[in-house]
């Protein structure tokens, strides 16, 4: 019976020697797993839509649903209230001279529009081959249980906690987090640790474990010209009215070269080149070229042409118009001149690149090569400082050991492209640089879209692994 | 009594010498003001809105009145129909040896909407300070029946018309005269002519009367460029895809100069230069510049250094990008890479380009610098080529008499900045290179605006001219 019978797993046997954790903890996981797999189907039943006002119930529902599940654990566990959703916070002191882990995650998810895509409904979890679909399943309700599930077999085994440990699930990080920067800073006592656990990613492939130790940062910024009053007749003026469009157009275009190069003076100054043996560690991961350019539709790949495919996706920076807009763009012609234009340009950052400095540099850039004629405002929408965390350090080599001997493989250590920006928060308010993103889900599980889903495989073996965590991670700090 | 008095004219003593135009026919003409303006207002009345199919019973309702009028006059009148809205054809034929008159017109308006910006309703004529403000007042009701009031003077007075004379007034100008073309060609014989006269324009400024000779053409494209098969996130694939709006604007920055000048290959090669009396005569309009940015709302005017704001406008070719889109357009920030971006791009072409060759060299040029992983499509929405009437031929010389008759002023000769693809559809079908473009209108009456109107005294005096105009063509085909 159990999962260990199903994945074809025997613990028993496992060849990794993590000596601390009780065999007897696997076999209670392993014995528990249905239970588990009710409890998240309970918790993927509030439809915790944080973006949506009329959810302010469910949202409630979902975070006392959090806090009482600590509380059964023997978490001092409350609700912090923000202006908006509550952050649920738990402590459990277990002995003031062992370390401390904080684990993150949310309660809150994704509106699950659009509706008709589903097949079964979005918060009515439906088991099928293996996988639960709901919304929330991988992003983040699963993902973060298995810390609550890991904890209650550890403690049901053994009585205790290898490690003292804070649990933080915030209710807002589907609408960008924006209550989570105050709520550390007024907190930072409290939330002192010595690592942070952060399981909302994916694997790097299904079947491929992976931790990640670098996430690209970002500048967004969105630039308006304005040129006449109104739309003119392209016939009576067109020649002697500068064109916003073309104004915007000529810009944009110096901001890139055709080989994928930022053109913005200085952009690269402080761009750490991968060293050898990180390019080499990366030139090892699986990529699928060939597969790639099917999914996407595409017939070539661009790009840097120096750098392979994986390091252009997450190690290099880049530049990307993100939306164009300008005149008219219905059926049929219209013989203006548009009064204004606009575009959405981003930029994804790399270490030790800081998206403060790179803001003031595409602003200056963009000043110095404006036409006189164009009147320009640049508005900086939102950004993100890239991460890279060491991964020689004890609790990464703490982390590769557990997620072995969950996933019976290695992990692979990858940099990210995209930016989570509670990462920087934590690095930044907290002092934290041992910071551990430990992706359970998978990149297919759909995260965002209908059907989202997880496999219980996959949150099986990540319970496994967060119960090795606790005691490689006391291992690692106590030599 | 009459407009003689009101606006102050006494064309008794007026030094111009059209012997031909016995004194009593502008006699005539004042005597009746009041009963042209009130014709004016019935015919205003009738909502022939030609692109709303719920308006096809007033478009009837239109055509009929115009035929009727005409049959009154004794022209042998009838509606022709075409696939969407008769054309209003009649003739009258005076002597085989005289020359003949063909004057175009349209019967259908634009929509009135924004309908809250008019002050009094669009089809409720009403004067006010001596212009009559309705929907089609000046475009094109109001210009059209000078021609057929003029018309009536000359019967009621002389018995007989100095021309032979035909009339066609369409019902599908305003939606770009679909139908036209193939009544042209199916009719060449019944509307063959020596000279054809076209009111649908207007002065070169208020007080200002002018015949216009040159027309730009027109090319007007759609580029589309497809990239990867949905959008994508830009951090998960950010320095590996192509981004069509990247591409998209990349290529159209190449279209251009930063001077103004277009930088597609062999673009300028059929361009008649202006010759230098020309160059001399266009100095000499007023253009006010200061007026003109203010107007605009802008500080500087743009184009080609080396011509004069006119010449720009009307005499040298140009290219504008009319409307761009691609990606995210809507308020904040979302970090995707678009699958698609496209443009709108016309050129404004003048003699003697042609606008089926300009079309093949946009493409080519396109093609030619288009990125090998851009997937391209290119629609050609509409052209028409430039028109260039000459200035010197007896019909040009006898209509700026027959102005300078009814206006009490010498014409200015002028190029306009639009198309006006009847005009050669005209030249090209009709094979008549008479063509005499006579606005008597004004550039503030607000065609296709709220609060459209004609002036009343611009009304009379073009009344008189069109008379005048009988008379100096006779004359000058006689001759």
């Amino acid at each position: 019976m159990g999962m260990k019978k199903i994945f074809g797993m025997d613990r028993i046997q496992h060849e990794l020697e993590i000596a601390m954790v009780p065999h007897k903890v696997v076999d209670e996981i392993s014995a528990n797993s249905q239970q588990y797999v009710e409890e998240l189907a309970e918790f993927l039943r509030i439809p915790s839509v944080s973006t949506e006002s009329e959810h302010a119930a469910d949202i409630r529902h979902a975070a006392m649903w959090v806090a009482k599940k600590l509380g059964k654990l023997g978490f001092q566990a409350e609700l912090h209230e923000t202006a908006r959703h509550p952050v649920v916070f738990g402590h459990l002191l277990v002995d003031a001279s062992l370390p401390t882990l904080l684990i993150y995650g949310h309660y809150d998810v994704q509106p699950p529009d659009p509706l008709a895509e589903w097949i079964t409904p979005p918060f009515s979890p439906s088991i099928r081959e293996g996988y639960i679909y709901a919304r929330g399943a991988t992003d983040n309700k699963g993902q973060c249980l298995t810390y609550l599930m890991a904890m209650e077999a550890l403690l049901s085994v053994t009585g205790r906690l290898p490690l003292n440990v804070k649990v933080l699930i915030e209710g807002e990080e589907e609408i960008g987090s924006p209550n989570l920067g105050q709520f550390l800073q007024k907190n930072r006592e409290l939330l002192r640790t010595d690592v942070i656990a952060i399981s909302d990613g994916s694997q790097f492939a299904p079947g491929i474990p992976a931790i990640t130790y670098g996430l690209r940062g970002l500048c967004y910024l969105e630039i308006q010209i304005q040129g006449s009053n109104f739309d003119l007749h392209s016939g009576s003026f067109g020649g002697v009215v500068a064109n916003p469009i073309q104004e915007l157009i000529e810009m944009l275009s110096r901001l890139k070269n055709t080989d994928g190069i930022v053109a913005i003076p200085s952009f690269y100054d402080h761009v750490l080149e991968l060293p050898p043996d990180e390019r080499l560690e990366m030139s090892r991961l699986p990529v699928d070229e060939m597969q790639l350019k099917k999914y996407l539709g595409v017939e070539q790949l661009t790009g840097e042409p120096d750098y392979s495919i994986m390091e252009r996706k997450t190690a290099r920076p880049t530049l990307d118009i993100n939306g164009i807009w300008g005149g008219f763009a219905g059926e049929g012609a219209k013989t203006i001149i548009p009064a204004k234009a606009g575009a959405k340009v981003s930029m994804r950052l790399v270490p030790n690149q800081r998206s403060s400095a790179i803001n003031e540099q595409f602003k200056s850039f963009i000043r110095s090569i404006a036409p006189s004629t164009a009147k320009i405002q640049i508005a900086e929408m939102h950004g993100s400082d890239p991460v890279l965390i060491e991964r020689n350090q004890p609790a990464m080599v703490a982390a590769a050991k557990a997620i072995e001997f969950g996933f019976d493989k290695k992990p692979v250590f990858i940099r990210e492209g995209g930016s989570i920006p509670i990462v920087g928060l934590f690095k930044d308010v907290l002092d934290c640089g041992s910071i551990l993103l430990l992706g359970w889900g998978s990149p297919d599980d759909g995260a965002h879209s209908p059907n989202e889903r997880f496999s219980l495989e996959d949150f099986h073996r990540a319970i496994c692994s967060v119960a090795a965590l606790f005691y490689s991670l006391e291992e690692c700090y106590r030599t």
